[in-house]
C-alpha cells in the first residue's frame, strides 16, 4: 500500500540519516513546525526495539532543543499520533502564547489570527542547531 | 505558583515509582485513556537529563504496550503539550476507527457519538499489564 512517508520526505529536509529524519512541515501558521520521521515504515513506537525507540527519541528531543535555541517558543509540544498516516512520525511543534491556537492543540479550536514571519534562514539555523546537537550525542554517547 | 499535577495524582492511580506515576484521565469516551505524569515539577523534556527521558519514555511506551494488550485499539496517540499545566506530562491514548474523533486528534473536531463501554475491571487490568511490564523492565535493564 501506498505511504507518504515512504514516498516523500514529507517537508523540507533538514537533517537526516539511516536511521530517521527531519524535516520543516509546511504549516505556514507554524514557521517552525518540525516532523522526525522513522525512515523504516513502523507504526507504533512499541512496535521498535528499546533501543531505536531510544534513539528516535534522542533526535525529538534534539529537535524540541535546536527549536527553544533558535526560536525560544514559549512550550514545545511533541506528538505521535498516525491515525492518518500510520507511519511513526513526531510532530515537534514551537508554541507562542499569541499563536493561533494557543493554548489549544493545534487540533483544536483556533483562538486568533496572527500570522508568523519566520526569519528568511530559519531552514539553515534549525539545520546548524540540528547538527550541532546530533553530533554532540553521536562523538558522546 | 499553585500546580495540580504537583497539588493532585491527576486521574486514577494504577503505577507509580519515586519519579513518575501513571493514571486513568477521567475521559468518559475515551475509557482508557492514560497518563504518565512526572512527579517533579518540570516543563519541558528538555529540561531533563538524558537517563531521566528515557526513564520517563520507558514507562510511556509501557503504558502504551499495556494499552494494547488490553484493550487491542487501532492506534495509539503520544503527545506531551503542556500548554495549559506546563508540568511534563504524556496523553497515552487508546484510538478507534469509530471513536468519536477518529481519524481526528481528540482535541479535534468530533466526527461522531459513540459512547465506548469500558470492562468494569479495566483499571485492575491496566495496572497488571503495567506492573507486568515495569517490573520486566527494572529486572533486566
Amino acid at each position: 500500500m501506498s505511504c507518504p512517508l515512504c514516498d516523500t520526505s514529507g517537508g523540507t529536509l533538514l537533517w537526516e540519516d539511516d536511521f530517521c529524519r527531519v524535516v520543516r512541515a509546511d504549516e505556514p501558521d507554524y514557521p517552525g513546525f518540525l516532523r522526525v520521521i522513522l525512515n523504516a515504515h513502523a507504526r507504533e513506537m512499541s512496535d521498535l526495539s528499546p533501543g531505536d525507540q531510544q534513539a528516535l527519541m534522542r533526535v525529538v528531543f534534539a529537535a524540541e532543543a535546536a527549536l527553544r535555541a533558535v526560536m525560544a517558543p514559549d512550550k514545545v509540544n511533541l506528538a505521535s499520533l498516525g491515525n492518518v498516516v500510520p507511519h511513526l512520525h513526531w510532530h515537534v511543534i514551537p508554541r507562542f502564547a499569541n499563536d493561533p491556537h494557543f493554548p489549544n492543540p493545534v487540533w483544536g479550536e483556533k483562538k486568533r489570527d496572527t500570522p508568523r514571519a519566520a526569519p528568511a534562514d530559519l531552514d539553515a539555523q534549525l539545520a546548524a542547531a540540528l547538527n550541532r546537537r546530533l553530533a554532540r550525542v553521536r562523538e558522546t554517547g
